[in-house]
């Protein structure tokens, strides 16, 4: 593998040779070993930050991938705030989910392409750092991930926790909170599969020094109202302002506890949760939030004033088809129709327009009155549009009975040296 | 796979993705009916011949591949000698084993790059040509197979069998015999998947109408005595005088008679072997040979007269380990120490020593006496000598008893509309 990886990355191997290779791991898999190698292998591939002279234990969060998951954006100063350094480096949308660096430069002014040297001084002075990967940092990640982009060979759970954890381990983290989602909306839609890879990525992290807390989430309607770039950050904004929805604000508590407790804030991620919300409350998340923004060159004045933003150019209503409860949104279909409409790319290197967006107005379980209002669509540009809505229309199921309510965080996974596999897996919410 | 198959030969889908398919397919295998359409679509990527204006029902035969193999050579004229038109495509030699055209070029002068148009005048005048694949037959396979030869991809039963089926349906022959190889020398060594490989193949040539009868014939030894190139044209030349050793004649003979009914010629394949056999002996198979070499170039004064052949500058000898009876010859170590001494390839457009080969003095089952010669190694390059002599003292087993004879034809595998799985499988050979 390390012939063949580092080969690879030299251009002394073929993309083909590399692609036949990948899809052979797609069908064929590999044991726990053999993805430890590879993680390993492809870490190896390039430089690796050292952070060791920044104090504190450095605590990074993945997700899996979303739509409407503004979390980042929240819990990454949220975190910082309440004392924990968070280097975190995220990536651009994928396929029907969003991307935190995109989300992030629909700031005026903000910069993600920031070096290595800014990532120490950022996390240094202000304790929360937000950008994009730079070159040196697993190269060999970006050149496989790109030939799986177009082989079919993304979704095979060896390569995805080789590419998540060497990328994290190049980082420099201590510590690192997994959100791997499930549902219509996620890659793996199959709680089993979610849970399988939370399994492995705990295990490989493990096997290199590192704590790793997964929680398994619910991904079968978007996070929150809204899906897009700037309209997700407003939401971000109101959320760190301790104004955000139920469901956004309880998933990113729950991660940002794990995160103070990996981090040696808190004794549990209760406690965590408690000092979180209290972190929100109190404004400070958000002043770190501000601070991170003009450390990296944004405008705090949209921050601090959204309606100054200038305004989509266009807005579509979705009217409810129905009397009753929306029983389901499909989060799938509302990412495709983001992507329709220009909140994400078709084909990469695709300019995103900051504005185009989902704007929900109802939630699984609220009641609905046929003709009102449940969604808009907004963009700059009216290019699918009449495309986008269809899928909007498509994404709602109505109901004459109120559903059960379901729980955004569905398990928690650590590794337990006790049990027999080493991992555990909790049931959550744990006592409600 | 039309977009992809066609799209690859036009240069528009790149190698990595034919890549990554042709692994998906190794591992996950394909349907009949997906199998049928591949070749189909790899068959259209190109020209196809019509001998349709050629009297006769055209027959081929078609091998595997194995070491020592050169029924082509004396099977092609002796059918064309019994009055069935053979238009033959062959190959070069490819691993361990030897092709065909590699063996008819160690004749001084003779052509196998040969156009569609003197295929057709070839067959036509003569009855035979012995020519290599041109540029305008099946592009697809070419491509193909150049790309599973370096990503491992080379052994799997669909590939392999719209490669074979579509080749041959591309070259304009109403019928073919296939010689499916199994043993250690061998690329399929089990025989339960030569057994599948000939099911499959015999059931797709009948999806395109063309009758085929299958052999899963014996390569655990080499065949006959000699495996090269020169050598094995001198060892064609005696079993075409009706010298021939007893496996090779019986092989030719068995193939021969199959050929001989599918070409309308015979009515039962008994038949076909006793007209195969009156064709050998009475020297009208030999002349029809001459009369090939002739026409292609060749000149018939070296196959007249072997002994003017210019000798070969180094032999080796290769001496009995112990008393007793030969047990086995490892075929697949033959094939290699031959690759070793220059009479196979190592790499594409390596240039091949005519003269180089290796010569059996005993065969399984025969006595032999301590420190006698069984096998000569020879070449005109001193270069991989000793690592080809360990190979060949490798390849022996003695035994101090005299092991079972086993047949060379193992079975016959042939479309069967009445039988359940439309294929008839049976026993051969079928009263000895």
């Amino acid at each position: 593998m390390e012939f063949l990886v580092h080969g690879y990355v030299r251009g002394e191997i073929p993309d083909y040779q590399m692609s036949a290779f990948l899809m052979a791991v797609f069908f064929r898999g590999m044991d726990l070993e053999e993805m430890t190698q590879l993680t390993e292998i492809m870490l190896r591939s390039g430089e690796v930050v050292d952070l060791s002279s920044i104090p504190g234990i450095k605590v990074d969060k993945h997700s899996t991938g979303g739509v409407g998951d503004k979390v980042s954006l929240i819990l990454a100063p949220l975190v910082a705030a309440c004392g924990v350094p968070v280097p975190m480096i995220s990536a651009r949308g994928l396929g029907h989910t969003g991307g935190t660096l995109d989300k992030l430069e629909s700031i005026p002014g903000f910069r993600t392409n920031l070096s290595l040297e800014e990532l120490r001084r950022g996390v240094s002075e202000v304790g929360v750092v937000m950008m994009g990967q730079t070159d040196d940092l697993v190269p060999a990640d970006r050149r496989m991930y790109a030939l799986r982009d177009v082989t079919a060979t993304v979704e095979s759970i060896p390569l995805i926790a080789a590419s998540i954890i060497s990328k994290k381990l190049a980082e420099g983290v201590d510590a690192l909170v997994l959100d791997i989602k499930t549902g219509r909306g996620a890659f793996m839609q199959k709680y089993e599969d979610s849970l399988e890879l939370a399994k492995t990525l705990v295990t490989i992290g493990n096997n290199f020094g590192k704590r790793i807390i997964a929680f398994i989430t619910d991904m079968s309607q978007p996070l929150g109202y809204a899906a897009g770039n700037w309209i997700e950050v407003v939401e971000a904004v109101e959320c760190l302002r301790g104004q955000g929805p139920a469901d956004l604000t309880d998933l990113t508590c729950t991660l940002a506890g794990a995160m103070l407790l990996l981090g040696g804030k808190v004794t549990t991620i209760d406690g965590g949760i408690q000092e979180s919300k209290a972190a929100l409350a109190s404004g400070r998340a958000y002043e770190k939030f501000v601070e991170m923004v003009r450390n990296q060159g944004g405008d705090p004045r949209y921050v601090e004033n959204p309606g100054q933003y200038p305004q989509p150019k266009f807005r579509v209503e979705v009217l409810a088809a129905s009397d009753g409860y929306l029983e389901s949104i499909d989060a799938l279909e509302i990412g495709l129709a983001c992507v329709e409409i220009g909140a994400g790319r078709k084909r990469m290197r695709e300019k995103i327009d900051p504005n185009a967006g989902v704007l929900l107005r109802k939630k699984v379980g609220d009641p609905v009155v046929r003709g009102e209002c449940i969604a808009i669509l907004q963009a700059d540009r009216k290019e699918g549009m009449t495309l986008g809505k269809a899928r909007v229309d498509r994404a709602f199921r109505f109901s004459s009975l109120k559903p059960e309510p379901s729980p955004v965080v569905l398990s928690m996974i650590e590794v337990d040296e006790t049990s027999v596999d080493k991992i555990r897996v909790k049931p959550w919410p744990r006592s409600l």
